[in-house]
């Protein structure tokens, strides 16, 4: 294979060899020592059978992860019924979030709902409403995709200094993952829609009956209502056995166990939409139905919590994502913003998902101030927090797509700190 | 969005409701009925709040999914020491395999490898032979990349007219993960390879000491030392914590529970190479080192089991993939290979990858015989079970990569049939 970007990563680690003085700064070659469970010696599992088959018929992660889990940030909602379970990007690869760590938020909790009894009804102004089962829907033509799904109150601590300790509680109401089902165009199709329509509520069947009004222009573009996730149905915490999928936009528009979509010809201004997920602005303005979620990045390692043990070689990795398209590029600075390098991005890049970046760095045990900025392939570049500060105020909760700041210590400790 | 398949398929579903005298053949438009769980009706599920916040940390699918799991093909083995459960492919979507229901295969159990214990030596005609720890290898610029996994004697059965009943027996060795890894040849160039090397020889830290030999060709290619799937550390049955994967090459030689890497100048012949896994030809010939999966397809729905239980509109959705690149066109047949559809592909197409193919179809309520065909971009078409059997006979295990046949009957019940 010719890939320039592989050419140019072992270009960088030959110099960054040379640079350390001998192989790849990555630790010190071994030699074998008698009592380690090395090879050639032989540790106790290679001297005996291991679990049988179907010990686990859906399978789980090894007990040494246990570690590995979404967790609530202690104080931030009053009530586990209200409240959200962040995903630990800290620990994660790739772009694809295992269904079983991507973030939770809910209203009135998990509802348990048994999927033939589930139905969705399509009312409004449209020529034929219909009640649909799961059958139903399952009959349409599908389509797999993968999106992110980013809450709008993603990094919202961070608004007012409260410098949270890890990328799990700043950026984890993140997630992102290949979802199944049907384009809501192709339905919306099927039933004729009106000419006067102009949005479109959809309702969820949990017990707050959670509400988003969505506009008609998103609803035959690309908004799916979704039945299957990472290859198999959504699970409870994802709206099983059917939710909206609104690519894009603030996570509260996706609608999980949802129960009707009522087509009509303005915004309903809900409760949801009026007293909560608004942008609170100077002067005592707000924002309402401020959908996209703006291009943004952050490194998950190394970020807040993690120790680098070793000067030379890390790989400094992390996401990117727009709710307007593709990552069109992401550059990396280690100095706090004066210097900025353009990282590798992981292919294939595609619109309204995670973008995994890799760039290649040399630690010399010194201070470092990591960040990460994105720009979208609508040219919009990732703010700083001064920028954002200066024309959004400092009351928001919502939509904060800022720069991202780990401080590495000389200690080779990472910690969130903002540079101002 | 203009986008083409997206304008075609509305098309074929104007034409089908054209077809059935009104809207889309999918059921029938339902009206509310009094104590129907139906909205404006409400289900018990609205009325109450549900399960808290983090009730799974790492949370878990519906219990109303219980039947949806990987199960052994009855009788197919003798231990369940070593065995094989398959994947349940009738029940997926999309492309990713959930990592907890990918196809498992063992020789010696499952081991419970302490990451902090675990080793992998690389040695032989190296320069610089050394021994990793987890921890060194996580230094390492990664990679992920999203690669199918097929075992060789994925779809064995089917060589002597054992018609086993669903795809997930037919099929079901087959997964596909997002793995995260180091580039193997990135590793070698940091030890700097000996100019007299041509094959490497992996082993596993289970029981068995699985072993595979892997050319230097593959192994300076595409193949990875893998520790994540689908964004998070392997599963224990994938090989937790390191495993070797060699991209479109049968799944044996992606060596699972990696602890040794020798690099020499021929083939081993080991046990697992030379008694197993090898394809017997017409004329007592057998052909060893046959380790390319060549292109495949099947259609997991409709598929062995299922029942159509309406005549009108039916998707035929399937999954196709090549162990030499990419997919380049899927056919489907549903009146048993005398007329071919071309099927459309879920994008991004990519290389030794599954691919998801989805045909429209109008079931008008006759028998059919369901078939797909894949090609790649080589040009290789996949084959019918009789082209096959010129050429390789009937007593192979491995590397049936025929045409897969479903009839339909007129009561819907679909079946596993040979057209020979």
């Amino acid at each position: 294979m010719s890939d320039p970007r592989k050419r140019s990563r072992r270009a960088f680690l030959r110099s960054a060899a040379a640079m350390s003085g001998g192989a790849l700064a990555i630790g010190s070659p071994r030699v074998f020592a008698a009592g380690e469970n090395l090879p050639p010696n032989v540790p106790g599992w290679s001297k005996t059978v291991g679990a049988p088959i179907l010990a686990h018929p859906y399978g789980e992660p090894s007990s040494f992860e246990h570690n590995v889990k979404r967790r609530e940030s202690p104080g931030l909602t009053r009530t586990a019924y209200s409240s959200v379970a962040f995903t630990p990007l800290q620990n994660l690869f790739g772009i694809i979030t295992p269904s079983g760590l991507h973030f939770e938020r809910h209203h009135a909790g998990v509802p348990d709902i048994d999927p033939h009894q589930h139905r969705l009804m399509i009312h409004g102004l449209v020529k034929a409403p219909r009640i649909f089962t799961m059958d139903d829907l399952l009959r349409y033509p599908s389509v797999s995709r993968i999106h992110f799904i980013e809450c709008g109150a993603n990094t919202g601590m961070e608004w007012g200094n409260v410098a949270v300790p890890t990328v799990q509680y700043t950026h984890g109401m993140l997630g992102c993952s290949e979802w199944t089902g049907v384009l809501l165009s192709t339905i919306l199709d099927d039933l004729g829609v009106d000419a006067k329509a102009r949005y479109l509520l959809a309702e969820g069947a949990d017990g707050a009956s959670l509400t988003r009004t969505v506009p008609m222009s998103m609803a035959m573009d690309d908004v799916m209502v979704v039945y299957g996730q990472n290859g198999e149905m959504l699970r409870p915490e994802q709206g099983y056995p059917l939710r909206l999928l609104v690519p894009g936009v603030q996570g509260v528009s996706s609608v999980k166990w949802l129960r009707r979509l009522e087509v009509g010809d303005a915004p309903w201004n809900t409760r949801e939409e009026s007293l909560h997920y608004v942008d609170l602005m100077p002067g005592g303005v707000h924002r309402q139905y401020t959908w996209i979620q703006e291009a943004k990045s952050v490194i998950t390692s190394p970020s807040g919590g993690q120790v680098l043990l070793d000067r030379g070689y890390h790989a400094i990795t992390g996401l990117a994502w727009s709710g307007r398209g593709k990552v069109h590029r992401v550059d990396v600075s280690t100095d706090g913003g004066r210097n900025w390098r353009t990282a590798r991005l992981q292919a294939p890049v595609q619109a309204k998902a995670l973008t995994r970046f890799t760039l290649d760095w040399e630690w010399n045990g010194g201070p470092a101030l990591l960040q990460s900025r994105a720009e979208d392939d609508t040219g919009f570049v990732q703010p700083t927090i001064r920028q954002l500060r200066a024309v959004r105020g400092t009351r928001s909760i919502y939509h904060n797509n800022a720069i991202q700041t780990w401080r590495v210590d000389a200690s080779g400790a990472v910690a969130n700190v903002q540079v101002l």
